[in-house]
């Protein structure tokens, strides 16, 4: 459903055209007193109509918060939030009804709930709920900060475009750091550059993009999760997966392992400064689904942006026949940039459930 | 934890050297007469000893059924089986505990529960763990099968040789069945045989492989899933990384989305002998966490085997110093062929519990 | 948590003074058009300030709906709602924190968050927090009788007066029906009549008093629940503790069971019009947790209001030492009447989430 | 369905006839060495055949460790134990399937699974089914008493016949303790001696008798719990009422508080050697679903055992008519005594459980 996590729960509501979209943060801690200016410019990272490569949305996005604050500390109730849906232009999707987009939610939301399907501005598919979970995950993301854990993602790949990463062993604090701090977040900026420019040569061809999102956890500490199915990617996987156009996840060299021999994928142990680590971090921070204490390096791969306005081939779902459709509204050439802050706030709110649940 | 499921809720007990390892199998429907003959067969395929890849280590791996069935059928009970433990060479783990193995769970397990940890074997860890799941998800097969779902994988790579996998909008059952009855689950056996000899090459040279694995599912109705956090993949995913040396889950086109175009990527709908379909399926049959009705497809990364019998880099827990480690003992040089059916239990284990969510 | 359900799942929020309290029901079928006015009316049922038995507060109590509706259709997306709270005298409340209230939860809440806790009102513990859960319970409610499903609740004691109900094994329909119209719901209007002037007694004693229960489900089909941990009766007892004074759940002759003979407690079955039946339902309706197709009875304890505004005994949290306090604030000198209508909430939404189980 | 907890998870399989019964317990804290001959002595407490007052089924029940112990000490992994059935009469059972017996679940299954059912014995509704809970849960109290927490029960009433319990809030550990002691747990040896009598005279009517089973917790910690559906309660009694013929759980004065007045009712608070005590405990130790520290007191009602001799009423499912029913084979006249460590190891499995989650 649209619940995450065990003893930090959030759950998720609303449509893109609702009047509200929204959640519920159950299990936040006692005592805790949000940096609100700080939570909103985590959020802003996420909001549409900043830039080139994002849509001309303009969303307000301040959430007003109902619940679970008492002079702005968390008094243990659950926090709920709520974000007013203003700006929306419902006649866009008065056709799609009948004709499916290819590579939406519309067809299998069809399938499955039939006419009543909220399809206005993609209805609870839309990545306008992503919006409350970087309110969730802002919060969670300031309670690990409080216990020395840093979180940030990098735009890995975008178009074929690739950004080169730290070594995972040897990421630090400070590399992290300078990736928050920027509007387009690669430790490489010339590739940030080409991807932006890649960017813009899709969008110029009513086409999209995708790409790839690594997120990095350091100071999360060891010994974390457990065997088998509750293991940390178990955990971050299943939650990972619930961001709208992830296609893949994997943790440290992820897939590429699979071309590598064990001699040279193997993270040999050392001593360093008279604590155990890795030479390397190819597992990316977790062994048997219990963290290592070296880096967490997780991968996201996203597809290209489903929504493209050039002609494409569907089925009228009334006649039964084949269509042609062209899409109208107003969409992201390339997700990939207000994705970044999603997957740090999923992370950071599984990776917080985890250390909660010891 | 060691349970997977919801509605059928496996728990997966045991270690490698203890008396026994079994599972007990929840919410099995009533009145299903299992092919126990079918069951063996497919638990034999991930047995060891068999053939060059796989270790020496016999196991008779008879499961006994203890419970939740009436003569031959399930009587709404959970199955419980057990598999006895018999062929142990507990001496071979002695020094482990002092100089943890390289990518191995050893260190985490010392982190998490010290010395009470059981090394022998891999303890809980060991791939051995994965011959219930193959128990409880071969009976889940064969549910599926008489709903007309057919579930079965092939090696898509091993140590950078790729097999050739059918168009993912086009394969159907009768490449399905072809797999499953080869020994070396390849579409292109000249593939398999190249991957056979990249094994047999890292055997030689003490070393190991890793691959991919793609498991299909036909027949799996459309219309199933949940949007956001209960969705296909983030059940799916959630699953697989409980199977040991998995590092990453894709779906369709996978982390190869991130370099597509929209245009490309997108998998445009017609109209086939009346219904709905997809002249792609770079989705991998699924589609907002629900599912299109088209095959589904997913990737499973699987690392080289950890356990390699060169001398590698550890440390020494007990003095705190670096120390080198030679690992003894029976190891697949490559695990993914005997991972293949484990992809498949779980697999089937993962949809039969959403179809019995409904 | 705040919690409720597998299928239909209920996450409710808020504290007495925050800005709102409100709840998010997930799993909600997708095509249904409450009727709003009925839930108005349902709701009505617990709000305060009505008549003598109930405090003064004024609460307008309607809910504003977030999500999950389209022109009043759900649409298979979360139904959220809110409902704002206005007429908050938080100064009376200003002197509990130092001095915790007997019987309430003022005192375990400072045990487990401390000086945090929103002691205003009662905060999440407050009474209040049942609204938004009939909001959900009287959606479940609606969908359950289009199921052919009708749930009543009437009043069994209060202050050791008891009322009379219908044979568990004849009760009817027609019963049902006649005790959801009353503004008291007894069958016994006479028994009704002695249980308010006890309470009136108990009111001008600045006293309070409790009483018991009974809910009824008529039309629930037979076969639903499981052995063990997920029956009917844990499922239900486990709903049920969640209504704020509650002390004791049981199942048709419940507790008096235990004075009871097998052979007058047994119920045996007989052929009634062609359908298995009971001649007599010591059982309620539910035998290793699945149910008979026999009416469903649950009889739920109530205790007295903790708050009374004669002087008690108490600590001073501060000082260490015994203390005195008298409570101000409007408080129900019995809230058996307005708990009617909750008890039934949390039946139906337990058992409207049974049937999605299936 | 068969399983109990969060963090410490119990499973548990098997039918009465099946070749086994068991569980496995999950999160289980490596490092624990259980006594194994406590454990012994505790189950045998449950064990039948030892008295007049149950049935002469002689169980060795022994259970075998199968997993989760090296050199007798907890290693992280499930502990799994496998009971056999060897003393099994089979053929008693063989009509019970057209003729379901009065009050018990052969009906209700017979709905839900058909012909399918396992009847033999009582299937998986067996009173067996809590041998391997008496396991896991003799665990629990070993891991609780290491903890400074005892649990203790005894027995409130059989057939009207009542015994006295001290002060619920002065009960000490040197009366728990005596009431361990005990093969017939009461407080008054006179009143056990009449429910002696009372059983046996039931014995010789060829009938049963219920009762009425008062559990303590003392030593359990203040502020472990959580509000609404989380609490103490909810979790006690949704765990409770998965012992077969239980009918009712209540807390501290239970269903008797709905005939008190608030003033009587309340637990008036004071300091006791400088710590918050409260000077009676009619809450049973729980107030909004959160521990105060005083006694956790749970009641739970037990309802008369099903199977008497007597000829009973039921119907013939075959032919749809009334029919006669005579039970033939060894039923406890009054499973009250032997439900007794029943419900100390669920309440302990439950309690632990919950120190787990913190």
């Amino acid at each position: 459903m649209n619940t995450l996590g065990n003893k930090l729960r959030v759950t998720v509501f609303g449509q893109s055209h609702a009047p509200a979209i929204g959640c519920v943060v159950e299990g936040m801690p006692a005592g805790f007193a949000p940096d609100m200016e700080k939570l909103a410019a985590f959020m802003a990272r996420r909001a549409p109509g900043q830039n080139a490569w994002s849509t001309n949305r303009k969303e307000s996005d301040i959430p007003e918060v109902l619940s679970g604050l008492v002079e702005g500390r968390t008094c243990g109730a659950p926090v709920a939030a709520v974000i007013r849906n203003n700006d929306q232009h419902s006649k866009d999707y008065s056709g799609l009804r009948r004709t499916p987009r290819p590579s939406h939610a519309d067809y299998t939301a069809f399938i499955k709930w039939g006419d009543d399907y909220d399809i206005r501005g993609g209805g609870q598919f839309s990545g306008r709920l992503t919006a409350p979970l970087c309110f969730a995950g802002g919060l969670a993301l300031q309670l690990l900060e409080a216990r020395g854990v840093t979180v940030a993602a990098h735009i890995d790949q975008i178009a074929g475009v690739s950004d080169t990463a730290p070594d995972f062993a040897a990421v630090d604090r400070a590399d992290l750091t300078a990736l928050l701090k920027k509007p387009f977040p690669v430790f490489e900026d010339d590739a940030g550059m080409a991807m932006r420019q890649a960017i813009e040569a899709a969008r110029m061809d009513a086409d999209s993009v995708g790409g790839v999102i690594r997120c990095f956890a350091l100071g999360f500490p060891a010994g974390v999760g457990e065997p088998m199915f509750a293991g940390v990617e178990n955990r971050l996987a299943g939650a990972l997966f619930g961001i709208p156009a992830v296609r893949g996840v994997s943790f440290g060299a992820g897939f590429a392992a699979a071309g590598m021999r064990g001699s040279a994928h193997n993270d040999p142990f050392h001593m360093d400064a008279g604590r155990v680590a890795a030479r390397t971090n190819h597992a990316g921070g977790v062994l048997g689904g219990i963290t290592t204490g070296m880096p967490l390096v997780v991968n996201v791969g996203v597809k290209p942006t489903a929504s493209i306005s050039r002609e494409q081939d569907t089925v009228d779902l009334e006649t039964g026949e084949d269509a042609k459709l062209v899409i109208h509204g107003r969409h992201d050439p390339c997700i990939v940039p207000r994705a970044v802050p999603v997957v740090e706030a999923v992370t950071a709110l599984t990776l917080f459930d985890m250390l909660l649940e010891g």
